[in-house]
Parts: structure tokens; C-alpha cells; sequence
């Protein structure tokens, strides 16, 4: 594995498109005049698995050779790189295992096992998970597919905003939201590569700013959880890291009630589902209205695993 | 104003296709899978003013003559149809003027004035209503457009099931819900002349079930409404009842609890919002699972508009 490049990148394109959908880049010409910029929506909410987690999944397992595949593929994850590693695995006919906090909501259990995922249980420890992965690779034999500090998987998740600008050349702008880092380095690598006129801009809750902060104290910070923003609790990876330091200028923090309202916006106007963490780009671009004016720009909605059950709570009794 | 034939609905479709969305047929392997059957969701909850509803408001108002036109447009409507027209008339450069029952909720209330449309309250009655709008268009000279019981409008919304046939080819089946009935027959009607081996099969709530039970006695009954698909309230339109008594062969009604768990399903799996109105056929679909295995079915998704903040109500808490 190593840094990805133009050629990687395209070839990456070429591997995993059989196992992902290419999502479609929406307008909506309410909400470009709500908020004054040409944006293009990048849909990963219609992903496979429901998130752009699959792209960078299927890169990297499909990148392993027979021997490194025989035995299946292992994570830990509460979140969407579970769902996409089981599905990827589904695909290839081998076994996904993976280790999930017995904290987390059944809803995301039922998606692992909905595509045939093994779940271990553990507690919702960093080291729990960590030596709890350890002994099932140990069982197992399987191969892990980290869910960001992983090049091969920057490589895959870098194919989202290759999509976008070949779809929609010239664009100002592409926001991505940053948790690992996998998306938004992955987006950094491609606009350099594809479009270098197009500024990566990263999108992150205020309740779990570490990369913010990393990238002004120039070493890995760590991350608060104190978001609804579920996706983007993690720490930055190293790889990641590096490469974002070197191509991204700007990070846009927005609050929970920001979020709330922009997914709000997506739901309404859009009448499409994406999760908080999929709102943060709108979030961030609304927050800056001037920088943004009469500007092209391509936001990524990242995933649409949103719980319907706690939507409610976010969204109020407005009459 | 004429019954619709093949080739007026030919040239409803150009007239109309400046100022309407080409809306997607979008497939879902998880829901081919639970259901059995090759759908293909006509999402009309895509189109301009979140519903089908744009598609005959534009026709009939397309076809009328400029001094018909100069002063505005008019019609009574609580839902969907309001919106259209406001959003029609915008497009004209003409007033909209919608009478609606005080109550009705302010969200419905704020999309018909957000495209600039003049709202006249009035007591919820039909009585009400009518002598409202009469006094409105004795006040201003506007015409009135009819939701459905207008053949321009029933041609109109005829275009939605011919882009689906023209998109997707050799469907088994085309289901529609039945409220007014405009969209059925003119659904009915496309089928007819464009694909004479498609059945369209009516779906509708059985807390309303009116047009059940007027194919049944072979006159218009009149529709209750306990159901929470609110844009399928009314009873059935003379014009309607004639085309759908010819045409339609099976109503499949469905109760509340399929129709949410229906509409559960393509939030969560489509990561689409429809209304309740616009989950009734893949309830219906769900129903009858027999009748559909392996059959090529197109759902029609009739509309967008979703009360958000009543949806956390629905779902429930599941965990």
C-alpha cells in the first residue's frame, strides 16, 4: 500500500465500479436560492450500504490477493464502514467479521447481519474493541480493512469526487465533512489530481472539532463526541493526516443545531434522507454565505443512515 | 376541454416538459428482494412542487387562452394541487389565488405563499370552500383550475405514467393511488394507448375508500376520511369515475399500519421521503405478494410533501 496517485486513482475507478452504484449529483433550485451558491449534491446517501463507505471497502478488499481474501475480512466499527466491509464481503462470497460496541443501536446491528456480517460484541472501549478484533483475526485468519488508515481505502473513497468533477467540471468548490479523514483526503487527491483550480474545504461538527484543531497545532488531536453527528466521532488517522495537512487551507465548524437545520433543509427541499453527518457539508456552506455566493459548488452527502425513529426528536413540533 | 386521447397526450407531454421534472424510475435490490417483485418507484416526490400534482396544473393552465390567463388562476385545495398552481402561475408571470381551510397546517399554508401564491381562508367545509372560491373569482376574474375534475388536468397527469413506460419498457403492472382519481385515469388512459399489456391496478386507504366502493355500486360514493394519507381525502370526479369504471379492474385497499410500514421501507431503503399518500402502492404491492412475484411493476410515488415534524409520531421507537 502506498499514497495514492493520478493512475491509482483512476484505476481504483475502474476496480470497485462494479460493486458500487455512481451516485447522481442533484440540484435544487430552492435551496440555490436560499443560499445564493450553485450547489451540486453529491448523493452517497444512494450509495450501496448507504454510504460512500463502500467505495473505499471494495477498493482495498479487492486490492488483496487470494490468500489474503481466503479467510474473510475483519474491522471494528459501530458505524457505516461495518455495513459496507459486510457487503463488499457479501459480494466476494467470503466472511466479514466485525467487532461493534454492544452500545450500539440494534438498527445498526440489523444492517451488519442484514448483509450477512459475523458481529462480535464487546465493550465500548477503544481497547475492547482494539484486542477484542485482535483475537477473531487470531481465530479467524481474516485480513482487517481499517476504516480510514488504510491508503488503499483513501483511494477508493477518492473516487467519490473524481465522479463529481467529471460529472460537473469547473466547480469552485467540494466540501467534504472529515471524521477519519478517509473521505476528505481521498477528495484532497483527486481535485489535486482532476481539478486544481476546485478548493477541498473540510466540514466538521463543533462537538467533535479535532481535526480543526490538529490541523492548527500540526499534530493528531484528540476527538470529543459531543455531536449528533455520529459518522465523524473518530480520530483523524495518520495517513490521512498527512496528506490533509498538505492540501487542505480551511476546516468549517458548525454547530449541532446548524446541522439539524441543514439536514432539515436536505430532507424537506432535496426529499432525500441523509444522515447528520451527510448535513454537515450544508451546514458549513450556509455558515458562510458570502465566501460562497454565486460560487459552483460540489457538497458531499455522505451517507443516509439516518435513525427514523429518533427524527423526530431532532426535528421538533413546528406546527 | 375533451377526453384525453393518444395524441393529445402527446402533445400534453411537450407542452408541459419546460415546466416539469423528467422524474427517475429508481430500482432498490433490498426491496426486490423483500417483496419478490422488479419495481421501479416512479418518484414523482422528485417533481417541482414535490408532487405529480405540477404535471396537470401546468397542462390545463398551458391550454388556456391569454384573456383566460391575464387575470390569474384559481382553485380550492388543502394539499398538493395548491402548491402546483401557486407554482405554476409563478412560472406564467400570473397571481394564484387558493382558498384553503383555516385548518390546515401552516407548512402546507407557507409552500403555497414561498411561490408567491394569494391564500383566502376559509371554514373547512365543502360549502365553505366553494362559495369561497366563487366570491374570489367573482372578485378577481381569475380561472379556475380544478385539482381533478378537469380533463386538461386529467391529460396532464397522464404524462407521469407515459414517462414510465417510455423509461421502463414492457411492465406487468402500473400502480396508482386513487384520491380524486386524476392521476388513475389519466394513468389508466397512458396505458391504454401506450402500453396495452400493463394493468393498472388502483391503490387506495381503507380508512377512505371510496373509489372501492364506487366501482363496486357503480356510482360515486362519497369518501370518508380516516386515514393519514391526506393528499387521498376526496371523493372520486365525475370525469374520473367514467374513465376509471372503463378502464380499472382492481382497487387493492390497505390499512394505515401497512401504508406507514410501507412508507418506512422506502425512507429507509430508497433514503427517499414520500407522504403517506405516496407509500399506498408499495403497501399495496407488499399486500398482495402472490399477484406480483417476479412481475415488472411500476410504482407510482405520487408525492414528497411530509410533514416532518409529525413523522418522529409514525415511526415510533424502535430501537
Amino acid at each position: 500500500m502506498s499514497l495514492p496517485t493520478k493512475e491509482s486513482i483512476l484505476s481504483a475507478n475502474k476496480r470497485i465500479s462494479p460493486f458500487i452504484h455512481h451516485t447522481p449529483a442533484l440540484q435544487c433550485s430552492s435551496l440555490n436560492e436560499i443560499t445564493g451558491a450553485k450547489i451540486f449534491f453529491k448523493c452517497e446517501n444512494f450509495q450501496k450500504s448507504g454510504s460512500f463507505k463502500a467505495r473505499g471497502a471494495s477498493n482495498a478488499s479487492l486490492k488483496l490477493d487470494a490468500k489474503q481474501k481466503v479467510n474473510g475480512l475483519a474491522t471494528h466499527s459501530s458505524g457505516n464502514h461495518a455495513q459496507a466491509l459486510a457487503l463488499v464481503a457479501k459480494a466476494l462470497q467470503i466472511s466479514a467479521f466485525i467487532v461493534m460496541p454492544r452500545t450500539v443501536p440494534e438498527i445498526k446491528k440489523k444492517g451488519v447481519a442484514g448483509y450477512g456480517g459475523n458481529i462480535f460484541e464487546c465493550d465500548p472501549t477503544l481497547t475492547a474493541r482494539e484486542s477484542t478484533l485482535r483475537e477473531v483475526i487470531k481465530e479467524t485468519g481474516a485480513t482487517e480493512i481499517h476504516p480510514f488508515n488504510n491508503y488503499d481505502v483513501i483511494e477508493g473513497q477518492a473516487t467519490c469526487a473524481l465522479e463529481l468533477i467529471n460529472e460537473v467540471p469547473n466547480l469552485d468548490f467540494v466540501l467534504s465533512p472529515v471524521g477519519g479523514g478517509g473521505l476528505l483526503s481521498g477528495s484532497a487527491l483527486a481535485m489535486k489530481f482532476f481539478s486544481p483550480s476546485t478548493e477541498v474545504i473540510a466540514c466538521e461538527p463543533a462537538g467533535s472539532d479535532d481535526a480543526y484543531r490538529s490541523l492548527k497545532s500540526g499534530k493528531i488531536e484528540l476527538a470529543q463526541s459531543d455531536t449528533i453527528a455520529d459518522g465523524l466521532l473518530t480520530n483523524l488517522g495518520d495517513k490521512a493526516f498527512d496528506i490533509i495537512r498538505k492540501e487542505i487551507k480551511e476546516i468549517i465548524t458548525v454547530t449541532d443545531t446548524e446541522i439539524i437545520q441543514a439536514m432539515r433543509l436536505i430532507w424537506e427541499r432535496l426529499k432525500i434522507i441523509v444522515e447528520p453527518s451527510g448535513a454537515v457539508t450544508l451546514a458549513a456552506l450556509i455558515k458562510k454565505p458570502k465566501k460562497f455566493l454565486g460560487k459552483r459548488v460540489g457538497l458531499i452527502l455522505s451517507g443516509g443512515n439516518a435513525d427514523l425513529s429518533i427524527v423526530g426528536k431532532f426535528f421538533g413540533n413546528s406546527k
